[in-house]
């Protein structure tokens, strides 16, 4: 038996993929992630499933070695290595089971891209969870970093999902104030959720609002000192006279400072070492979500033609992935 | 950007996964997979999907390196490291696509299994090229070097499945004659399709048949020097009374000095670079496939019950896997 070669590798990070998918499936991702122990009864109770079936799931979790025991028996926790194998399951996770819809039916996104984009479309809970699962360690922390090394003290997030990156923000400096901007219902009631489970829901204003909207009313981001945009900006950045207004609107709502960072993707990465995900990613944007990834220069450009005065391009640890940021 | 570590080989392998699976979703893998040149032309008609579908994925491949240019312009090839790159992709597609029925429902299978198992029904397609591009590797070599070394000359395949592994036999041996037998009348009507192709139909019979009925009636095994059966015993040998029947009666059809070769799972294997894998796949058959898988042990025992003189138990590539040889 030869093992634990990088093909073997391939074998762990399957199982422990489709492990984590069945536990956000049933909605225990949270509870696996917070690192909090747990037993049977509350996996089954957070769940809502009967306690036969969490038990044996929470079986196979210790099994994997991805849960452990505690010093009090019939309580676990996430191993220690639990968050490295999520970072690492989430891309398999965003791969296969969010865009699970695209690859299952590629025949009818190859003959006709625009009718199959309308009929099969992906859950929205599945890219929010592996999104999340990529990004807390691959966007993230860099982001973090640039605000907090600023000072910044109002900070906007576009497509903010359910939050998190504002809620840390605000979490880690008491005079600190943010609003979170997405168009979905569904995330901006996750974010008030999340906002007052951290207690920081009197600093945080949730406004549901597409990003294009700014371009027209920039209150939402009015006198901020950071505004932050996490693989949003590419569904717009295509549409160069759109980019040129939100991005424009942005610039020109900018406190005196400030700044917008960017974390996003550019298509097809050719480095040996981002080019397999790139691939995937800019080819499942082109072909089936009708999103033109733009080139680095691309991104550059047009930072430079909604008027910011000086942009710098760093990579992300995602492949592909880059962080810009425009300076007022 | 820190990368190659086996962190970022997560990125690698979830971008080669996806695209292999939409390879495998519009019907080029056998394309890709035989290592032949082609051309975008070629990719559609094999795909039959217009040509400006097929050119975008092959961009898509080829950026990610998968898929590299010939000498000739416009013709390509499969790269050098894309039986590597199969290999692992295969347990991601294992592990996410053919199971993704039962991961989306996961809360109805841990709710009432019998019930969501009725509905939820996996795709034998996705099943079957996922378990062809682990089993390439990870178990068809032991049981084609068993075969060939005990110098067999007559085998039959249990659950043969598009007959890859006894096409693979009688291509290596012109005396070599062969039965497969599978219950699905679509794995029948392939392997006679792939036997015709290989220039062995002459010389493979293919029976349409549950491996079950084989108690009653061992006729398709009756005279062989071999009785192999890869990942479809595991369905059998929880029911004790049922597996020593089959077992035995495949043990009295045998040749003198005939073998069966059990290319199987044992129930949650402990060792670190085995448990991750073997957690998923015991945990999927039994929560969601109604399938108990036995112990290293209790296969043994159920191979000396039902009348084999000797058993030898040796570990495949494959986490859990073992390959049981027991002599008649």
């Amino acid at each position: 038996m030869q093992r634990h070669s990088s093909l073997d590798e391939a074998a762990d990070l399957a199982g422990v993929a489709a492990l984590l998918q069945i536990g956000a499936e049933i909605g225990v991702d949270r509870l696996l992630d917070s690192g909090a122990t747990f037993d049977a009864a509350e996996l089954a109770r957070t769940a809502d499933l009967p306690q036969a079936g969490a038990e044996d799931y929470l079986a196979a979790l210790v099994a994997a070695g991805l849960v452990v025991g505690t010093d009090v028996p019939g309580r676990f926790r996430a191993a220690e290595d639990y968050p490295d194998r999520r970072y690492a399951a989430g891309y398999v996770s965003w791969a296969m089971s969010a865009n699970g819809p695209f690859l299952a039916n590629a025949r009818e996104f190859l003959t006709d891209r625009d009718a199959a984009a309308r009929v099969h479309r992906r859950n929205g809970r599945r890219v929010a969870v592996s999104s999340r699962w990529i990004g807390e360690r691959a966007f993230y922390p860099p982001v973090v970093d640039r605000v907090a090394s600023a000072g910044a003290s109002h900070v906007a997030d576009l497509g903010a999902g359910a939050g998190g990156l504002l809620i840390e923000l605000l979490g880690r400096d008491p005079g600190r104030t943010g609003v979170a901007l997405d168009s979905s219902g569904a995330a901006c009631a996750a974010a008030r959720e999340a906002a007052a489970a951290a207690g920081v829901a009197d600093r945080l204003q949730v406004v549901e609002r597409t990003v294009q909207s700014l371009a027209d009313d920039p209150g939402p981001v009015e006198g901020a000192d950071a505004v932050l945009a996490c693989f949003v900006m590419h569904d717009i950045v295509a549409d160069e006279p759109v980019a040129k207004d939100v991005l424009g609107a942005c610039r020109d709502a900018l406190a005196p400072g400030g700044f917008m960072a960017v974390a996003d993707a550019v298509s097809y990465a050719p480095d040996s070492a981002e080019r397999r995900f790139s691939a995937l990613f800019t080819y499942l944007h082109a072909s089936f979500m009708r999103v033109t990834l733009p080139t680095e220069r691309q991104w550059l450009d047009t930072f430079r033609s909604a008027g910011f005065s000086e942009t710098v391009c760093v990579p992300l640890g995602v492949p592909g992935g880059r962080l810009f940021v425009a300076a007022r």
